[in-house]
């Protein structure tokens, strides 16, 4: 029976290799990507001294590439000019140290065309088009669309995929878009690994170029294992070094690191995400990173203020828990159960070091 | 920065190292437990004989335990005294070979209390008891339907949620209900990655013996991966020799050969499950591996039985690709793109040992 | 233009006329027929005396009919010999004042043609059979479970539509299902109109003795007002004078008195329905009517315990407001804005008379 | 016990004559708004010339306002220019013979605030702004988006409730923002009585001049029986005749008549939108009713233009058989059951005539 199995299956060697095979094909979108957001000044304008600093301090923390007019730097609140904007500095900033990854869904596709050409005269990389929104198209509708833009962009494009806020791609739709050069890659923000090995293994058989990201960082590391080329996450713009981090040691297979911090990262994320409207948990801790990022432009209730107040303590200690931050100076609460985690741990790592030496391991 | 990250943070040890840990732990419910089918013989009723001979052949081929009254065993569609007599058969049949997680919900709390009695009495291992189905009820009429079992059964008991069919059992709802000794366990069929891990963070510290299963086979390297102490799902009915090797390829961390075997397990997961309505794919299934496993209960149109025939041979193909069958007579079509895909392995597999030389693997 | 519309238009005259055109046909199932909960005594059994005196309450308050095991009836939580009791006992009480629809869904088709022999014995009028539920079937299951069942039973079957708890029935099939005989209404739950209009103009041309009956009594009277033949629903074993005299305050085209009532009911259908999980709410008010319901087999935390407590005397204050039962001791809340409604009030009346001096309306 | 329920009910009495009390109020904003689609020309720019004669038709076959930058509108695939010019081009066609509701959401507050201002400039009667969309907001963040706008905004306001395409406003919502003076009205698309009913009953006691518009008109008539002021739905911009037929007869409570045009109409509705993405089946049609409508800015596959060519066939006979257009030269298949439809006809309006005679009705 066994022997069966030892078969070379190929696609599923190239898919578990994706990663890997990716680090010699200079072109290839991989790693860490960071849709970032956009500090705003006391009049609720794009604050560009800021965001030129951001920037700097996003690469030199080691993101892989940048992703203006992602949802994470809410590109739907801005007007279409600030979006140009928005993208002109962050390419003249990023000044070719790290790729550019351009959100560029305008009205329709006469607009977004318009963009992807400028963007493609500011430098950027490839360009990247959300699925549309507001209605919720069919598959045929999505197809169209990226379709068009796909024969006449001037730019290489990457797919948006978020289900939850956008027209979905389904598997056979990605696999009709692959067979056009200009589209590069996808961005998948459902979070969904199965479905993220289900692209991988209808696409990279023909595309082995083909850059499949992840946007949804609670699982980042499972992400990468089952052969994704990287992500591009609001959370790598918070704790940059922390994402690159876990993309580095699993790319090194030093799993029980990066599982560790991967679970981490999943307590600062949920922290973040579910406390607040989307995205506003992730200004606040890009302002405890220490940049000015002013107010939203999705206005807050009362209520809302208080709960940001309470959030902002939260996330205060947990980045002061990694030591990004100095702790705030009332103290943070113990965490919970945190003597007997230690004495546990000295329990499994030493039936850890027991079954290696039995050889189990 | 680097620095503070190699501080220990022990409940993530913790978590990760659960796979490890629970190899001491006796008592803990780990491996894979094969949910299984019930044969049924021309008139419909249970096929005795048949279920021992499945029973057997699943303990031959490796599987960790045995599950009997799941939803791949279609509970639901036989009487409170049928189920009875699956459990009974199924654990002498067993006869302490591998333990058995005994599916036990009743229409009520006090005709489950009853099951758990009995099955208790034919030397089940634990119970298996599904959320409240039909109505969906809020966390706190899940917690006090569980509260009550767990204070009177005789006999340890796993919770099972399943939220496409029954009410969710939330984070906060789970931690509660492993404050009772008698809960043990949980499986998980929900396919979500960072809710399995939400989960383990949230009860492992305090209860490390607590024993974490998922029932989406689709990821069950990656739960693996990420903590999870094993699975309980359809298609270890099926292909019990994979599950298994999965698993043990898992915990040697060959991460190689089980994300490749865990692509070909996809493919034949969404082969069985969105061809035809839950479980009817898996019982076709089955039939392939040489069991009489009868019609189903409920009754199939003839529109069905068309597609139950085409998805028989996409199956048979599948599982001779696998080598667990022989090939149908009239042969399999040319897996697509195979030629491409062993020239693309090639060079991947030259990139891996070039990356290897030069150290960066 | 307008002359195009005057031409007769067959089948929507018959769809708006079901209600009416139902009238003479003698065994159209119509009006209202109350899903009735079951008392139960302190052990926990079926308290048969009980269950006598609330069916001759509800007869005498003028329901049109009677439905054990139903949803409200929390059938899934009683045992295949309970469930048969329970109908025996109303078609005994009942005898022959009123129809009684009987839930009749089992295991399986086996055992839910076998209680369809028993319940035609004890004299019911038809069956209820929910769709299948726990597992979500598509259509073709769906039509084929329902095909056998009608096939088989020796009874009149309708339809149970509950798209909330169960496999829905979408109107394709609703129209095959229709071409048997045996089937001869449904009941919805959903509570879309559009739905209900869909089913009618599929079904009605073809089979105008066919019944619909919505579940879903917060918009009762907008459905007889599309068309349907009736309701059963939880709000009528509560105040089943209340359900009645909106039927025929609709049935007479009192359409002033029948929106105030329809709103009236609709509070306290909300504040029932939304303030516990289902059916808790509706047990409370019944209790209130002077029935010892019991308590539920589905048990409550502390927490729900207390909410229960509240939930009851805003439903005391609800009934009494009605007239149905005693205020209680301690007093009711005045209702927010009633002088400034009741000033609105007459305003609004002195608009209506105008208008109808000027002959407006 | 009836005569509890003769007590005079003030909220009911007066929701229940929302329609009827608002007829003598100036200001409310009631009838059919049609939010019209935009016709475009050869190179996809707004077609001035054949948008006012559009205008001109509608307001001739009697709708009571126009609605410009709706969701049939397709304001989103507009850039912030085009949508303002298309308000200045519809109020300034209509010069006040009826009145305009101008979408004016925006990219953010400031944005839709200076929209405000200028369609304040063109006439417009109020606006009206879809609830945030892209992001599913929470109640908070709905309530404090619509809070900054009824503050600023020098025209009266509407809001937009489209649960399926934006994030919902939730009753409390509703009532809290129905405190401003600003906020006038609310249209609600989710087709669900009993939410009209719960918004209805929550504000108008204290506000009746407050309107209440359906966006679903699937239940037009429904709708307006139990209260609602109107409606505005893209039918109105296919069959105006139609609507408006529907409200007066609505109005003078010709109920039988009405529910039979609300049967046509929803045929009609139904094959517009489940035949293609929205808002591509009302464009046919609307072309079939005599306008150059142009290409959709949404591109389509071949398969979904034979689709179209397909939906227009179906379309035409449907208008035809209105008599709203010439049938097709090819004719029109015949309507399904009609010999049986007509006969069963006869039979009903038999079964009402004997009714009446006996004084049933």
């Amino acid at each position: 029976m066994g022997s069966s199995l030892s078969k070379t299956h190929p696609d599923l060697t190239i898919s578990a290799a994706g990663g890997i095979s990716s680090l010699l094909m200079a072109d290839k979108i991989t790693g860490i990507l960071t849709p970032h957001m956009v500090p705003l000044d006391s009049r609720g304008g794009i604050d560009e001294s800021e965001l030129r600093r951001y920037v700097d301090w996003l690469i030199d923390r080691g993101v892989h590439g940048l992703y203006p007019n992602g949802s994470t730097g809410e590109f739907i609140r801005f007007t279409a000019e600030e979006r140009r904007r928005i993208v002109q500095i962050v390419c003249h900033q990023a000044a070719g140290r790290v790729p550019v990854l351009a959100g560029a869904a305008e009205a329709n596709v006469r607009e977004t065309i318009a963009a992807c050409e400028a963007y493609a005269g500011f430098g950027a990389r490839a360009v990247a088009i959300v699925s549309p929104f507001y209605y919720r198209l069919g598959p045929e509708s999505v197809y169209a669309y990226f379709r068009e833009i796909a024969l006449a962009s001037p730019i290489d494009v990457t797919l948006y995929n978020i289900p939850m806020f956008a027209s979905p791609i389904d598997v056979p739709t990605i696999q009709r878009l692959a067979e056009f050069e200009r589209v590069v890659g996808i961005k998948d923000s459902s979070g969904d690994l199965a479905f993220m090995m289900r692209m991988i293994a209808a696409v990279r058989p023909s595309r082995p170029e083909f850059s499949f990201l992840t946007g949804w960082e609670a699982v980042l590391v499972p992400m990468l294992l089952i052969g994704a080329d990287g992500g591009t996450h609001a959370t790598s713009g918070v704790v940059p070094e922390l994402t690159r981090m876990l993309f580095d040691l699993t790319a090194k297979r030093d799993l029980d690191q990066a599982m560790k911090l991967q679970y981490r990262l999943l307590e600062l994320f949920d922290s973040m995400l579910y406390s607040a409207d989307f995205p506003e948990g992730f200004r606040v801790a890009v302002t405890l990173r220490g940049f000015a990022m002013g107010d939203s432009r999705q206005p807050m209730s009362s209520t809302q203020q208080v709960d940001r107040e309470k959030l902002r303590k939260v996330l205060h200690c947990l980045l002061a828990d990694f030591g990004y931050v100095q702790p705030p100076a009332e103290g943070c609460p113990v965490r919970r159960n945190s003597e007997k985690e230690r004495e546990l741990s000295q329990i499994v790592g030493g039936v850890v070091e027991e079954l290696r030496r039995r050889g189990v391991l």
